[in-house]
Parts: structure tokens; sequence; C-alpha cells
């Protein structure tokens, strides 16, 4: 998607600070970081969020699932919080799934 | 595990207002609502949280993640925020994995 900014990430037309990369996923730091640690998580494919899938996404999204702790640990996390927000109404601001990974002492949310 | 509380309500010993339940996983409304929506969705079976998860359980993870808009809308929620923590230093506080389903105008978190 030309206007994603995701997407222009995953090209490479946008730079990031990747911590994890393979066929299927991207992980980056938020520029914005609202947490000590702040990853965010995309699908290199563009989705735009859990209201999108189908059930041909399913293994795309095991994999993306079971691999939260891995990308958490890359930043020496054991414990942390992921959120993803669906829809303007859940407050997604852009429309590429994204799942946050948040990690330190004042973790937004509870 | 029997001093886990959601294997117990899992096993029907302490009530919950249940909005959506099939093989695999329940949903129902947190008792202790931090939006104007606050659900909770489990495995049926007892997994701490992410760090537990194995490849045996990629089809279960597919099965929540797609099956989270459906349970949104049962609450005639399009939009919504997931949350799940892992860990005590993720905010986790019952350790049987949960993912809180939040939509209304005043989400906790961002």
């Amino acid at each position: 998607m030309p206007d994603c900014l995701f997407c222009q990430i995953v090209a490479g037309k946008i730079p990031a600070n990747v911590v994890y990369e393979d066929e299927h996923l991207l992980a980056f730091h938020d520029i914005a970081p609202k947490a000590d640690t702040h990853l965010l998580v995309i699908p290199k494919r563009h989705i735009v969020n859990l209201n999108d899938l189908s059930d041909a996404d399913a293994s795309l999204m095991s994999h993306l699932m079971l691999s939260l702790p891995a990308i958490a640990r890359t930043q020496n996390l054991t414990g942390f919080r992921t959120i993803t927000n669906t829809g303007k109404e859940g407050g997604q601001e852009v429309f590429h799934m994204h799942f946050h990974i948040l990690g330190g002492d004042q973790l937004p949310g509870f």
C-alpha cells in the first residue's frame, strides 16, 4: 500500500530501528516510545487490523503470537505488555495491523 | 489447575457472565471493568501466558486471534483495544493467559 507508513518501512523506504525480521514479520522500535521499551511488531503484508483477518491468515497470526516472547527477549524483556488497537474507536492510528510490546517500570494501560 | 481462578470459571465452579464459548475458548465480562466494555478471553486449557506457548499451541492461538472480532461484536463493538500482560513485570495478575477486550469512550492504555 503506497500510502501506508508501515508498508514503506517494510519496503525500506522509511528507516526504522529493526530488532527482528523474518519472512512474515518485522519488529522495530516505536519512534515515540510510551514506555522504557516500546516495540511494534507488524506483518509484512498489509492487513488493516484484527477485523481484516480471514482464515487464510491463521498461520501468520499463530506465528506472530508465538514470536512475541522471542522479540521481547531481544530487549531483555521476560515480562511485557502487548496491545493492539482495532479501528478508530479502539484507538488505532496507523491502519496496518501492529502489536505494541511494552516493557519497563511505567507501563501505560494496566 | 485447582488453584487457578480462570480454570475454576472454565469448570463452572465460579460463576461468570459469559458472552462467548466454544470448544477451546471462553469469553466473559471482567468483574472489575476498566472501560465501558471489558471482556476477558481465555483458552480453556491452562496456559500461563505468551511465554508458556509452544508450537503445539499454534492453532489455538490463531483461533483465539481470529475470534476476537466476533467476540467484540457480541457487545456491538467494531472498534476495540486488546491487551495481554505477560509475566509479573508485564502487569499480569492472574497466571492463566487472558486477552482483555476493551471498548468505549475512555480506554486505558493508548
